[in-house]
């Protein structure tokens, strides 16, 4: 963003002054994240002009730095020939990624175009379903025989480096494909030359399948420290690899969507930026008027409580305290379970501590809510009133720490999101029994109707 | 996790059966990842036996995998002479990140063990301030110097390969160690070995600033897809790298810190399950009182109207709904604003078009929500209350989103932490006011005390 303003009027001149040339020079001169940034500001048909004053690997480059829409929008504008030409040029998960966007004629419009092994590749890697380990891996990956030396291995690297999207591990492959081994680059060059591969190589490789939750790829890659991990088939064929620059991507996209989530909000294709707002007037919308539907079932709760509250009037004052205490302690409940559970595996035994220890603190945090709550209260109002209210804080912190607890663990049983259970909807489940708890509280220790009618 | 239940009772015969080579061998032949994680529910003097049956240079692998508790506990049991050896071996950045757990005491009984060398590093990183690019950079780097060829560059490299955290970048230094150039270890193998590295190498370097904020470095590294990116310091000598898997972990530290503090808790400062009881239920409680504080604002401001309310008894029933939805719509903007802030920079345009984004979201999402509580309403009280009920929704979700919106970009533009404006703060405030936007809506339309008393 900070280059922007500056690099941007340069490259205004150079685009209305139809220099090709020092559209070139421009593009090459930078960083492509750099000039995708910079230049992502022009209308899709000035962008293209851009692009094709490039070769098409930089062009390649510089556009699997865009965003998805305005991928979309260079597709539209671009002759078929060139563009056939930059999809072939990108690394295969980018440029799967960016077919998956397009329509089906769109597609079968640029195929036709692009060699036929890579038309395969394609055909290939788009039959994985979306959020698979097959969906964010690559292809191109650096795979030699176990029976080579180490200086053949480095001679034949310097082949499969351009087609590789890392040379920094090799695969050592059996006649079937099947992995067998893998060695690293580093390891390579540390080694004799005159070693051959299957005396170096490890066999215990650490691997992942192609059905495999990309989320698990991701925090596998992250918890060994790899730079990339392979991808099997059911037969132990190596079919891809996934890089730690897409794990990565993979953990920000899954923590920004459970923000989203937490927040009563159906998560985002797209950042907020490029999300059009009727698209994210209604991601917001659809769960607001959930909530408002469940606000409604408390108000009609409150008004089979109306002769109640008619003859005690000052209960009213403390009605959002009440609630709110009950939700903020499962807010923070469930938060900190959600995430324990998005970036961890847990066991039964974990799960079981957890919800022990959340019962504890209910009763911690409660016992101490409960005391402050009398303080102030009894300097508010009389003291059985003050009683009603701190009891009640009581109840509902306990209630709101157990069910921002158990709520996010039974939908993870259930088989679905647990960040579904976002923060305001467990307020507004805790709402709807909190005020019956505050009521009945009152009853309890009051009676049903007040003794003196002031 | 799931390992545990399987190699533990094996580890625990080898224990018990004094076994020292069998210890060796289960370290050996799995990932220190996974070892880390089977031996982890040892006692520390136990854990510690498990340890020094390894050679250092496993230990320290093994070591680095632990929980920064389970680190201490083990220093606190470890004979000094063997930790030291444990300590040199572990790679520069992680022993820091140690030494910092310990109190200077034993830092100090374990630094003179060391060599000179490691001992003037750690020193040295050790200065730079927490969540600096300092303090998670490795010293322990690739570097050449400008005039070799590519043929003696990867004898040079055998050589620097084990004492470098990586060597698939090269970073080539003139004299001063003034960052000259950068070639990585894929164009090495690529290149004519007869090259100088003067020839192939880029001489535009990314670099960071040693006291660059940690984040900005991650995003850095994030943006651009490198492996690592060179720290330099204010003379551009080059103090360090910072790797990918590293820029992982601040990110992903940096996601589950936004998602406590949007939940109103205290970051922790290590993960949910290792936070000790009471630390846990101080990061909660602190946040907890301080909304009870405003909600007792609330509570006293809503007492102003005892006598409207007395006069008007229907109108507690929607006393929950019509604040939930202030608070909801507003979790909702500061949610999405705070992640977008988060993970992208913004520029003062940028938080403009958001700002007018959020109004018309605001304008939109509130006479949807203002419809539809018309509607419902109307079935549950009579016109003019379901008038009072509807308008007081349209403003509260009015006020909630631009309160979400504005907040947490005023409280960054105050070089606090927008985070900290988090959902259960913006609700609780937006609570204090919606009270007295009912009430008022309510005098408005309907006069300050019933026309009919029921």
């Amino acid at each position: 963003m900070f280059y922007r303003s500056l690099l941007f009027p340069d490259l205004r001149m150079t685009l209305d002054a139809n220099d090709d040339d020092g559209l070139r020079e421009f593009c090459e001169a930078l960083h492509p994240a750099v000039v995708a940034e910079v230049i992502d500001e022009l209308e899709p048909a000035e962008l293209w002009r851009v692009l094709v004053s490039c070769d098409a690997e930089l062009q390649a480059e510089i556009f699997g730095f865009f965003e998805p829409r305005l991928q979309i929008a260079i597709v539209d504008v671009a002759d078929r020939k060139r563009l056939s030409r930059l999809i072939e040029e990108m690394a295969p998960d980018d440029r799967v990624d960016v077919l998956e966007l397009l329509d089906d004629e769109q597609v079968e419009s640029l195929l036709p175009l692009m060699a036929q092994a890579e038309r395969t590749d394609i055909r290939k890697l788009l039959s994985y379903p979306d959020g698979s380990a097959g969906s964010i891996m690559t292809t191109e990956y650096a795979s030699l025989p176990e029976e080579i030396t180490v200086s053949e291995a480095l001679d034949e690297l310097r082949i499969q480096a351009p087609d590789s999207e890392t040379i920094y591990y090799i695969y050592i492959l059996d006649e079937g494909r099947r992995l067998d081994g893998i060695v690293s680059l580093r390891e390579l060059i540390q080694a004799k030359r005159t070693a051959t591969l299957s005396e170096i190589m490890h066999r215990d490789v650490i691997s992942v399948r192609v059905d495999d939750d990309e989320e698990y790829v991701a925090r596998e890659l992250a918890r060994y420290d790899f730079l990339a991990i392979p991808v099997v088939d059911n037969l132990h064929r190596l079919v891809g690899i996934v890089t730690l620059d897409d794990a990565l991507d993979v953990l920000e996209e899954e923590a920004t969507e459970d923000a989203q989530m937490q927040a009563a909000i159906q998560p985002l294709d797209e950042s907020y930026m490029t999300t059009p707002f009727f698209v994210l007037a209604q991601k917001r919308g659809v769960w607001l008027v959930i909530l408002l539907a469940a606000a409604f079932l408390t108000a009609w709760v409150m008004q089979g409580y109306e002769e109640l509250q008619r003859s005690y009037v000052w209960m009213a004052a403390f009605i959002p305290l009440v609630l709110a205490s009950g939700g903020n302690a499962g807010s923070q409940s469930a938060t900190l379970i959600i995430r324990e559970m998005a970036t961890s595996e847990m066991d039964y035994r974990d799960k079981y501590f957890i919800v022990m220890r959340e019962l504890r603190m209910a009763l911690t945090l409660g016992a101490a809510l409960m005391a402050l709550s009398f303080g102030v209260a009894i300097c508010m109002v009389p003291l059985a009133e003050a009683i009603v209210v701190a009891v009640t804080v009581f109840i509902m912190v306990i209630f709101g720490t157990t069910a921002g607890a158990l709520l996010p663990i039974l939908f993870k049983r259930l088989g679905m999101d647990p960040a579904l259970m976002s923060n305001p909807l467990i307020a507004a489940l805790v709402d709807v029994l909190g005020v019956i708890i505050y009521f009945s509280t009152a009853i309890a220790l009051l009676g049903p109707v007040a003794k003196a009618v002031e």
